[in-house]
C-alpha cells in the first residue's frame, strides 16, 4: 500500500513530516511512502537519517499551500502543490491515501473538489479527536459546515460511528447531540428535528451540553461547524491557559522552586490529556478517497499514527462501509 | 430604593439568598430589601439572624418556580410565584428592581412579558459574566436568541458595552465576534454582514476565536446563543474536570500526601478565577426595568453582589443609557 504524505504540510515542515514518514515504515511493513514536496527541500531533510531506501519515494510538488492561504484560491492556482499533485495522484489511483497537517480549508477543497463525494452523501465533514477524561471522543463537523439541514446530522453520526468504530477501536460508539439543555425540545427548530431523526439510532444518547464535552459523555459529539470550530479551538487553549494560571499562583504563593518543579511534572502529566499533538489526523469523511488532515502542530508522532489511521481506513474498507450505511 | 428579591431562586433556597440580602444591607445603606417567597419558608430562615428589620420587608408568594420548569408554562401557571409577583410589583412601581437565581428561561420570559421591551429594542438578551485569565469579559448571548439578525448583534454590543462601562467599570471595553477565524469573511453571511456592522463601532478588534476566550482576548463576546450557552457551560465545567484529571495523575505518580495538598491548595487558589460562584447576576438587556439573573449555584455573596449590581443599574439609569445608544 502506498501512502502519499505532504512533507510540506503543516507548522514543522519539511521535519515533522518527514520523520513520522520513517516511523510510520518502521512499524508497518506493509506501507510504502511516497513524500511530496520541492525535491531538494526533501532531499535535504533526509540526509544523514536511516529508512528503508526501497519504500520511500519522493515526488517533486514545488508549490507550497502556506497555512494562511485563502484554500479556494490556493487550489485553483497553485496545481503543483504537494496537496494538488498528492490528492491528484490518489484520485487516478496512483497512490492508495493521501495524508497532510497543511491548511485544513485547502485540503478539504481538494479532496471535495479532485475526489468527489461518496455516494448518497449531502456534504463530506471535517472531524476531530477531542481528548476527555474518558479518553478520546470524535468532534464532527469541526468546522467544514456551518449551515447543516438535518439530514446531515444524520449522515454524519453514521460516519462518525464507522470511523469510531473501524479506527478508534470503540464498540458501539455512543452518540450525543450537542445542544443547550437535555430535553428533546431544546435548541433551534433545527436541532428538534435533528433529535427526532436520531431516535432511529440506538447509539443516540440524547443531547449533550457544554458541561458535558470534557467528561466524555459520549464517543461521538454532533455539531454544527460553527460551534464544533469554537468548542476544537477552546478546548486546545486549556493546557497553555492552565499553565499561566497556575504559575502566577505559585509566584503569588511563593512556592518553593523544587515543590514549582514537581507540581509542574504533574500538572505537565495530567494535561497530556488534553495534548492535540499527540493525537494523529482523521479523514475527510464522505469524500470518494482517503485524505487525512492533522493539526497544524504535528509532532513526528501525531504524522506517523495519521499514516498508519490512512492504512487502516484503506484496509477497513471505511468508504464501502460508509457508502452502505448512507444508502 | 427597594430591591425585590427572590428568596425562592436557585438551587440553594432560602439560605442563599437570605443570607445575601442580609449581607447586602449591611453594605449598602442606601437599599432596602423585599423577599419574596412563601413566608413561613423566609420566617424560619430570618430566625435567629441578625438584621435591621426596619430594611428588610416580607412579600408572600406561595408557588414557586423550579429550575426544571418549563419557562413559558411556569410563567402563566404560577401567577402567585415569587417570579411573577416579584416582577409584577416592578412593573407597577412598587419596588425598583427584581434579583433572582432562579429558572433563567422563566426569568426572562416574565421580565420579557411583563416589563417589556425598551424604546428600540429588537430582542432583549441574557449576557454572562465570563472569567477569563485578564479578569471578567462579558459573553452575550448566553442563550436567549439562537437565530440571530445582525442588527441584534449590534444593538447586544451596544447594550453590552453600556454595562461593562457602567456595571463592571470597564472603560472603553472592547469587542469581538465569535467567529472561526480572524479574517472578515469567516463564519456565515450572517458573520459577515455583522462584521461589517460593527465596524462603526470603534471598539470593535475584530473577530475572535475559541482559543482566545480564556485569555480575554476583549471585554466582551458577541455570538449567538447557542454558541454561547455552549461556551458559558464548558467553561463552568474546567475547574472539576481538573481537579479530577490531576487528583488522578497524583495518584498515578504516587505523590506524597503532603505535595498534594500543596498542589489542591495552589490549584483552588488558581482555579479561582474561574468560580462561577462568586460572580453576581447581570440584568438581561433590553427590558423595561431592571431584574437580573444568576447562577443557580449562587452563594450568599454572589447574591449580595447581584442585588449591589441592581442598585447600581438603578442608580447609573443604565436602561437611559441604552435607549439613548439605540435611537
Amino acid at each position: 500500500m502506498l501512502i502519499a504524505v505532504d512533507a510540506v504540510g503543516g507548522d514543522h515542515y519539511p521535519k515533522n513530516p518527514v520523520l513520522g514518514a520513517i516511523e510510520a515504515l518502521k512499524v508497518d511493513d506493509s506501507i510504502e511512502i511516497l513524500l511530496l514536496g520541492p525535491e531538494d527541500l526533501i532531499q535535504t531533510e533526509l540526509l544523514g537519517l536511516e529508512y528503508d531506501q526501497n519504500r520511500l519515494h519522493i515526488q517533486h510538488a514545488p508549490e507550497i499551500i502556506g497555512m494562511q492561504d485563502s484554500p479556494s484560491a490556493a487550489v485553483k492556482s497553485k496545481r503543483s502543490s504537494s496537496i494538488a499533485i498528492g490528492i491528484s495522484a490518489h484520485k487516478n489511483g496512483d497512490c492508495d491515501a493521501f495524508v497532510s497537517a497543511g491548511n485544513t480549508g485547502a485540503l478539504l477543497a481538494a479532496s471535495t473538489l479532485i475526489l468527489g463525494k461518496l455516494e448518497g452523501v449531502i456534504r463530506p465533514t471535517i472531524s476531530a479527536t477531542y481528548p476527555t477524561l474518558k479518553g478520546i471522543s470524535l468532534l464532527i463537523d469541526a468546522g467544514a459546515n456551518l449551515d447543516l439541514k438535518p439530514e446531515m446530522y444524520l449522515q454524519f453520526a453514521k460516519m462518525g460511528s464507522i470511523f469510531s468504530t473501524e479506527i478508534l477501536n470503540k464498540s458501539n460508539p455512543t452518540i450525543g447531540l450537542l445542544n443547550i439543555g437535555e430535553e428533546p425540545e431544546k435548541g433551534t427548530d433545527c436541532h428538534k428535528e435533528v433529535y427526532k431523526l436520531l431516535s432511529e439510532l440506538d447509539e443516540f444518547k440524547g443531547n449533550i451540553e457544554g458541561k458535558d464535552i470534557l467528561y466524555g459523555a459520549t464517543d461521538i459529539y454532533l455539531t454544527d461547524g460553527f460551534t464544533g470550530n469554537v468548542v476544537l479551538k477552546f478546548g486546545e487553549s486549556i493546557p497553555g491557559v492552565l499553565k499561566l494560571l497556575l504559575s502566577k499562583t505559585m509566584e503569588e504563593e511563593k512556592v518553593a522552586p523544587e515543590v514549582q518543579k514537581q507540581l509542574y511534572t504533574i500538572l505537565t502529566k495530567g494535561l497530556n490529556t488534553f495534548n492535540y499533538e499527540h493525537v494523529g489526523g482523521v479523514p475527510f469523511l464522505g469524500v470518494n478517497g482517503t485524505s487525512l488532515v492533522g493539526h497544524g502542530g504535528s509532532s513526528p508522532m501525531a504524522i506517523k499514527n495519521m499514516i498508519l489511521n490512512a492504512a487502516q481506513c484503506v484496509t477497513h474498507k471505511l468508504n464501502d462501509k460508509i457508502v452502505a450505511s448512507l444508502n
